[in-house]
Order: structure tokens, then C-alpha cells, then sequence
């Protein structure tokens, strides 16, 4: 059996089963580490369940675990992740996102120090986007139950009025925009896991996209919004075409990929359309609205090189097709898997 | 580099990295594996996000991860404690649960008739208890990376007008009622795990808690509600008494425990206050308010051997004393973990 570490090990350095018992070992991780990092970013608590004042419009709800390696990278760690990705889910239903609620697994034996900066981390990107970090938990398992840290988060957006995006609001005659360029992310964490370098340091895109959505719904009108993570570009292409029952058709050579992420796919050779992202977004929108909103994204820091790489079609519906850029066309398949996993 | 399976895989009955890809290994999983064992208890899609409708209430908030051993013990498993857990820390805010995000954290190997069972199990305690389950998402990890499955369920309930729950609002004078037995959840887990038998089996108590806080908040004024899990009472009266700077003092024999319970806890040498429950609570209320609402428990199936077991104090702020059957009084400290890990 597998008792409760004894008195002297609560100033241990790493974390213990006590940690995740609900007593004092567990109240002194969350009052000494875990709200100090999210440097008043909670509610105070972090107890049981936290009360937040009424919300007037249509909520969004998403969550996401996080299991990335390494756990920090360039261009971001786990924390930033963990809070960016669930505010990008609420932001591609054209929400406004409010509040995260943040759970922790804990491996025994994990480093206090790490998981102080990963809460550091996550208090800053919340902070940063405008969000509340209200409700959280912590959870040990033994040593080798776990690998180290894996962290939930769920999230709650508000909906502007009126607003009605889904992946099955794609229509024919509709055009495709991303908001830059593509793979970034799954390529950074493939070089940092591996070791690699290509001429420099590939950096991860790990942003929050709700305000550059928010910019793009004052322009006009959009019918679909998603963040190409795992599954890369390809997946969410498929997708949006197989909900909405249309074909899509890609402009392959307009697709904008970094010349780092370009060389690193051809020398692996990975597809960068199957790579994931996490600062991204894909848009799509009637054709009468797609130059407006495309100048407003680039006005955009994280929309800078947005670019309009496709179209919607009422022929081959489910299908996505590509035109490369030697003038042929080429169908692109749901991808089966990852090609890399643990990359969110 | 770990890459994903190959195309055969697809049909094998087990959990295969691909599967948290977020290509069509993934999209399969959900749609023919969870979203059929949830029963029509989610939106559809369990996509990025999902939108529901305006909420008039202020917004109860919460968030739990499951890491219980084994998964299935006698009451329950660790499908009905992460809906049913996360319920119970909405209600004792005074909320009603609405909605529940699901993310699991899967090893790969795991088997998939196993996954679908307990998604099976979270639909049913769902549609119970009437709450929606709305979002939810799926991560692998590599054999030996953790421990089967995880699972982390975020809540969002209404809160009732008026309603002013909270662990610091005990004061000098209130009563100290609990809704059943203490212990029962903890120890059929460690009976569970350790292949103990006492005289019969000891069955977790595993329940939603929050009908029974309606009729409760329907009887009286209630001050602190909180549902004794990790710790025990002693860790939730502990709690209190430092959050409301009181002291309180617990009639030790008026405290229902089981008898089964009770010899298994003396054979072990463990003490059931410190044993956590699942579908119990502790609730602190002015004393004129003690009989209607003790009387309103007792009428709930899930409050039958409700009883009062203690009061407030204006002596020995922070601090849990209790008065022992033989006419003693002893100070019971806050539990510095857990005496068995993996409860919850």
C-alpha cells in the first residue's frame, strides 16, 4: 500500500502523493505555488467551484487536455498552450472567451519549480488575453503513472449576437483564407523532441487568435472559422468539406509556409499541410466579404501574411482537392492519424 | 520518432496513438465510439466548442480530474465520479449543473471496450442527473506515459437568486448537519484495490448531490455546503472552520458511519473522518433553520440517515474540536494528505 509521504517531506522539492491528498499538502501547493504564478489571475479560491456574475449573449464551451513534449519549447511551453488553445476553440465559434478553468495531473516526483513556471506561464497568456483563470484541481498519480505533467483546461466564451459560425456553414462559391503561415508549431516541437536545427531555431505560433477573430467579424460576414491544430491545414479542410457537404479546392502554391518549415518538411519529408499549428486560423467566407477581411486580418500582428488559398465548390462535396503548383490536381485525404504525436 | 499506425490498426480493439491525432482515427473514435456511449447526451459534434443558449443565473464554475484505481469498484467507476463529482462541486455553490466538458487522457494499449463502458456510464449519470454533456476532446499517450485513463470534467451550473454559499460563512451558533454515512467511498476503493472483504462488500456512495441541496436551499437559509471527498470531514470542517475564522466542535458519536465501515476502519487502524465520500455532504446553517432543513433531508432518498453532528463556535477560531463518546474532547487537525492515493 501506498501511504501518505510523512511531515518532513513538505518542503520537498518535488511533488509527493500528499500533494494530491485534499489536505494541508494539497492546500499549500495551491495557496503557495499554483496562485502566485497565475499571479492573481483566479478567483482566489481555485476551492470547490467558483460563482462569476450573469453573462447576457449565447455561451461557447470547449476543453482540451494538454499533453505536449517537451514541455517547453521555442515559442512557447505547455502553459501557453494549454491556455491559448482553449480560448482559440471559443474564438473560432465567434466567442468572446471569458473564463478558463485549469486541472493538473501530476506525476510523483515532478519538479515544484516546473510546475511553478508552467503555472507562471499560464497566468501570463491569460492575463495577456483579456481571461480569467477561475476554477482548477490538482490530481497525483505514482511515479510512472503519469509522464510529469499533463494539464486540462476548459473555457466559456460569450457569443456576439448574431453570429452563427460552424464547420457546416460552407457554401458554394465561398473562399478560403488562413491568417499565415502553416506548420510552424509541429515542426518546432518535432526539432526541439529530436534535437534537429535548419538554419536557425524553428519557433513554435502558439498565440490567442480571439482578437484577430473579433477583427474579422467587424468586417464582415464569416461562415466557417477554424485553428488547423492537430491534423494540420489538411484536416481541417476535410472536415469543414465533409460537414458542410461541399468540395474545396486548394491554390497549393498560395499557402503561406515559412522557408525553415518548407526546407525542415522537404528534408523529413512531412507535408506541411499536415502539420499542426496553434496561432493560426482558417476562414471561410462569401466571396463579396473576402477582401475586406482579408485587409483587416492583415492589419492584424497575428494576420500579417493572411492570404486567400482556396475556393468552395458544389462539385465533388466531402472532397478536398488540391491545385499544385505545376498545374495539376491532386485529392488531399483526411489524415489517419498525427504524423508526430503529443503535439498539444 | 514515433509514428502513427499503419492503416490496419484502425480496427484493432485497442487504443492506438492515431486515435489523438485529430485525423479520421480520432473523428472515429468520437463518432462510433463516444458520442454512442454518451446516448444523445452531447451536442453532437464534441467539436472545437459548442454554443448554448443565454443563462439568466450567475455562473457557477468547476473542474475536476479522475484518476481513481481501479476504474470500476463496487457503486460506481470512474465514469459516474467524474460527472458526478464535478456535479457535486457545483452544487455546493447552491448552483443547478447545466453543462459538462469531458476530456480524456488515454495510454496507449488501452481497450476500447473498456473506454466505451465508461463513456457509457458518464451518458447514464448524466441523463440522471440532467445535466449535458457538451464538449469534449481526446489525447493519447505512449504506453508506460500514464495509467489507462484519465479523465477531467469542467462544470457550468446556475446559481440560484439570492443564494450565498460559501466556506466562510459559518458563524458562532450554526449547526453542523450531514447528509449520511461518512467513509464509504474510500474505503470500498481501498477494499477494492487491496482485495479486502469484510463481512460483505463495501460500496462506494457515489451519487449527485444536488437535488438534494434544491430541497435542502427549498427548507432554509443554508450558510457553507461542501461535499467531503479527499481528506474527509476533517479535511472539509478543517477547511471551514480556517476559512470562517470559527471554531467547530463535531459530537463524534452523533457522526453516521456504517458498520461495516466502522470494523473495516478499526481492522485497518484508519480513522473515518479522514475516509473519503462521493455522495455525501456537510452543511453549516443557522440553528433555526436546523430542523426544517434536517427534516427536508431526511425526506430525500439521498439524505435518510441525515443527522446534526456538531456546531459553531466563536472559541478556538481555525481550529476542529470534537467531544469523543467517552466524554473527552480532542483536537482533530487538518489531514496533511491522503491516507489512500488514487481515491477520486
Amino acid at each position: 500500500m501506498n501511504w501518505a509521504c510523512p511531515l518532513p517531506l513538505r518542503h520537498y522539492p518535488h511533488i509527493v502523493m500528499g500533494h494530491g491528498g485534499g489536505g494541508r499538502l494539497s492546500a499549500d501547493l495551491v495557496e503557495h505555488l499554483i496562485l502566485p504564478a497565475f499571479g492573481g489571475q483566479s478567483a482566489g479560491a481555485l476551492g470547490d467551484s467558483t460563482v462569476v456574475p450573469p453573462i447576457a449573449g449565447r455561451l461557447a464551451i470547449s476543453t482540451d487536455s494538454y499533453v505536449v513534449r517537451p514541455l517547453f519549447f521555442p515559442g512557447g511551453s505547455i502553459g501557453e498552450l494549454a491556455v491559448n488553445g482553449t480560448i482559440n476553440d471559443l474564438a473560432m465559434s465567434g466567442a468572446r472567451p471569458l473564463y478558463l478553468t485549469a486541472g493538473f495531473i501530476l506525476e510523483e516526483g515532478f519538479p515544484l519549480a516546473t510546475l511553478a513556471e508552467v503555472a507562471r506561464r499560464m497566468g501570463e497568456a491569460a492575463r495577456q488575453a483579456g481571461v480569467r483563470i477561475v476554477a482548477g484541481d490538482t490530481k497525483v498519480v505514482g511515479k510512472g503513472q503519469a509522464d510529469g505533467l499533463f494539464i486540462n483546461t476548459a473555457g466559456i466564451g460569450e457569443l456576439r449576437p448574431g453570429v452563427d459560425i460552424g464547420p457546416c456553414q460552407a457554401r458554394p462559391g465561398d473562399v478560403v483564407l488562413v491568417s499565415g503561415t502553416m506548420g510552424d508549431h509541429g515542426m518546432a516541437i518535432l526539432c526541439a523532441r529530436e534535437d534537429l536545427e535548419f538554419d536557425g531555431q524553428l519557433e513554435s505560433d502558439c498565440a490567442a487568435l480571439h482578437e484577430l477573430t473579433e477583427v474579422m467579424l467587424d468586417a464582415g460576414t464569416i461562415h466557417v472559422l477554424r485553428d488547423p491544430t492537430r491534423g494540420g491545414l489538411a484536416a481541417s479542410l476535410n472536415e469543414i468539406a465533409r460537414s458542410s457537404q461541399v468540395g474545396i479546392v486548394l491554390d497549393e502554391a498560395r499557402v503561406p509556409i515559412g522557408e525553415k518549415v518548407q526546407s525542415a518538411c522537404e528534408l523529413l519529408g512531412l507535408d506541411p499541410l499536415h502539420v499542426a499549428n496553434e496561432g493560426k486560423l482558417v476562414a471561410v467566407l462569401a466571396a463579396e466579404s473576402a477582401d475586406a477581411v482579408l485587409a483587416a486580418m492583415r492589419r492584424h500582428p497575428l494576420g500579417r501574411h493572411a492570404a486567400r488559398i482556396g475556393s468552395v465548390t458544389g462539385q465533388h462535396p466531402g472532397v478536398l482537392a488540391a491545385k499544385t503548383s505545376i498545374g495539376g490536381t491532386r485529392v488531399i485525404p483526411m489524415p489517419l492519424g498525427e504524423q508526430l504525436p503529443r503535439i498539444c
